[in-house]
């Protein structure tokens, strides 16, 4: 046994024996190197052999990890299989009853759809209103609305600049969050009757559209590493009329699927031969665990089909409702939409956050929030293996925060969502992500509230409820 | 001749020669009684009968003011007759056409949809950001979002309360400005093929919303004095299948046209009768130049038919874009279709009503504001007086900042607009407002601005290019 697999051993021993907690920090590759007389690269190949058998985690800037053990037995779900026939969508009073029976203020928020307030800098954001009002001139106020401020529009150019993508200011729409940009774009280019491929499982608000505007969904299969299924999408655009795609292509809800750069390359030279375009909905692209923000399907758009969506709801200022699309060719159309409906987005909101952007440390902040959904992600694991049946089948996304959880076939999630309810715990049950309402025996749960012993015991309380079940 | 009416006759003699200059204000009564040595009865007499010539305005809690020669000898267009078949609209490309020839910063804003920037109280309203932002809980800004802020909607409240009308915070639904108001209020009501009663001439973004949304326009002729034809209203319900009217029952845009309260109560019994639901929107309403505010048509609605539809965009914060429904029977729906499309309204600007609602003076400020608009619109009545041909008719709104000036039968309103924009100058043609496009003889003009020099002078250049068209 060569010295960095013994030490690897020795580690893996103390994780395993309980020694050295989930979530807690081992030592640096310094004191490593001190604590063992190893040399550095001995003890870079012990952790990096640690992250192979998903004992340890690397986080940015911020060193190893120790994983739950959760992640490392818990099986991942495979690749789903719609029903390869358009479907009139009939989801909403379902949506609203489960969301709306979870509104109580002291519910345990395993079926919310934000992660916890308590992770942005409110008073910091408090300080850039009062600057932004501060910088506000009368005329500010009612002349040129609709496209957004355009300090504002200037400081989310220079976000996708970091990216490495040029982005004009003049082309991008202020919205009033991503879920008014997202249901322009769908207006933008499509009509009742028409049909839009969305994902399965897919965000219920996308499917909550077509209902609205009497639109009927094909789903495509997705799987929970790669995300899109590009075959099935290719065969699906050759036998249906499909007339826009509403993919999530980064840490999808409610899967937490991820196409890799290769993937979303391909996706949109698909679409591109079909000349279809992509509603990309991608509010959750900054909170990625890994070295590198992940590049938008946007990216690679060569012919302005790609109507790339996000907000500042998920990462910074949920309540400000300020989002924006890239909007590829459809910007005029998606303007005028814009003017009609709600004309433009909240000008203080708009000021407060083109302060922040400037002045407030947002990667600071960004930094921050993703360690903390990343532990908070070991956490649930861990009380997942802990509490769940052995059989449960998990997603690991490498960002957001949202796992899906795959119990046995016939499970009946619907009903866990009545248990738990009872008992004041929300979760997001499988049939509101699908058209079809499949997914009965699958759930999502949010992992981004900070950790704490109410949470695991609610979790000790829903593994009751599923083995009753069971 | 009597006392008071030799003093009247003293007094019009000053101001038809110009001694006593449009907009300038009359010595007060106890002035008038010193320097004239007669009693306050006999000064009050005079008042009153140069007030019924037309040569004089009361103002509340202000005095007596000399009225723009203009209103004097100015006539009024009688009722319009819109063709009394259902149509379809495909009125947008105009509208936007139109407005969007008007965008740049510098343009005379005779065709502005907004009073002056200027005229709020911006200073005051940055303080109460700052305020409600230390007044927000990190709850606040994810939790129980769609229906708005406790606080405001109480503040809105009370607001109703004011008039005499009871209306619980629990009802109302605070939405992005009125237009995300009014347009869900058409969701919640009717389907694409439905058929919707406008007023002749109404505001285009009304049209635009049955245009969005597919629905047909019954055009409903409007008394520029008594508002919405009650007897050919009662007639188009009897012979269409009306699914909804949209009305702006008080300073109807864009002639000004105001219901006064017996045919509000007409209008909401004739409606119970058909069952047809009002969508009543009353951004205006706060700008009445009398001593009373206009009772809504809300106030006399026993069925929950009425969804009256107001905003602050108006009155006080345009940017913010915070609105409210009392949606009567249909709360559940709107708020449904809000949660759908925009979710919430921005929390900033609505904490920042809340608190300003509370503290800032809001009443002080609006009764600045009518005082302002109601010297604006005597000022414009004196120029187009001044520098239009005699024969033109022109509405005298009792609140508001649009004036309706009809030209001969034959003139093209939509040439004009073309000639003024090309002079800097913009105004709203009379075919934006008709899905006929009819109207073409009459304009829409603002008077939201405080009269000045430029203003002027822009009133001479229409003078000039009306005088060569015609």
């Amino acid at each position: 046994m060569k010295r960095y697999e013994e030490l690897s051993e020795m580690l893996a021993t103390d994780i395993r024996n309980g020694h050295l907690a989930a979530g807690s920090r081992l030592p640096s590759i310094r004191t490593l190197t001190r604590q063992h007389g190893v040399s550095p690269s001995t003890a870079f190949a012990a952790y990096y052999r640690l992250e192979e058998k998903g004992l340890v985690r690397a986080r940015e800037r911020s060193g190893y990890y120790v994983a739950g053990l959760g992640r490392h037995r818990l099986a991942e779900p495979v690749q789903t299989q719609p029903r390869r026939v358009p479907a009139q969508v009939d989801i909403s009073e379902l949506v609203f009853a489960v969301l709306g029976a979870a509104q109580q203020d002291d519910i345990v928020p395993f079926g919310s759809a934000f992660p916890s307030p308590d992770l942005f800098p409110l008073p910091r954001l408090a300080r850039s209103l009062a600057a932004g009002a501060r910088q506000t001139r009368p005329q500010d106020t009612v002349a040129g609305l609709t496209q957004g401020h355009p300090a504002l529009r200037q400081q989310i150019a220079l976000r996708y600049l970091r990216l490495g993508m040029a982005q004009s200011p003049d082309d991008l729409v202020v919205t009033h969050g991503a879920l008014e940009a997202l249901n322009l774009c769908l207006s933008a280019v499509a009509q009742p009757g028409d049909l839009i491929a969305v994902e399965s499982p897919g965000f219920y608000a996308g499917l909550q559209a077509l209902e609205r505007l009497q639109m009927k969904a094909l789903e495509i299969p997705v799987d929970p590493k790669e995300g899109i299924d590009l075959a099935a999408l290719a065969q699906a655009l050759k036998r249906h009329p499909i007339k826009a795609c509403w993919f999530m292509t980064s840490f999808q809800n409610p899967m937490g699927a991820s196409m890799d750069e290769a993937r979303k390359r391909a996706l949109v030279a698909l679409l591109a031969q079909h000349g279809v375009p992509l509603i990309e909905d991608d509010v959750y692209g900054e909170l990625y665990f890994g070295q590198r923000a992940p590049l938008p399907a946007k990216a690679f758009d060569t012919q302005g089909l790609v109507m790339h969506c996000s907000s500042f709801s998920k990462t910074l200022a949920p309540g400000y409702r300020i989002g924006w699309v890239s909007p590829g060719r459809f910007g005029q159309r998606i303007e005028r939409l814009k003017l009609m409906t709600t004309l433009s987005a909240s000008v203080p909101a708009q000021m407060a956050l083109a302060d922040y952007l400037q002045h407030g440390g947002y990667d600071r902040h960004l930094r921050r929030l993703r360690h903390a959904l990343e532990a908070q992600q070991d956490s649930l694991l861990l009380a997942i293996a802990r509490h769940f049946p052995a059989g449960v089948k998990v997603s690991r996304p490498a960002g957001g925060y949202f796992l899906w959880v795959e119990f046995a076939a016939g499970f009946d999630t619907l009903r866990l969502h009545r248990e738990a309810l009872a008992q004041g715990i929300s979760l997001a049950p499988g049939p509101i992500f699908s058209a079809h309402r499949d997914f009965r025996h699958c759930v999502r749960l949010n992992y981004g509230h900070p950790w704490r012993p109410e949470l695991e015991a609610a979790m000790a309380t829903l593994g009751r409820l599923v083995q009753q079940q069971g």
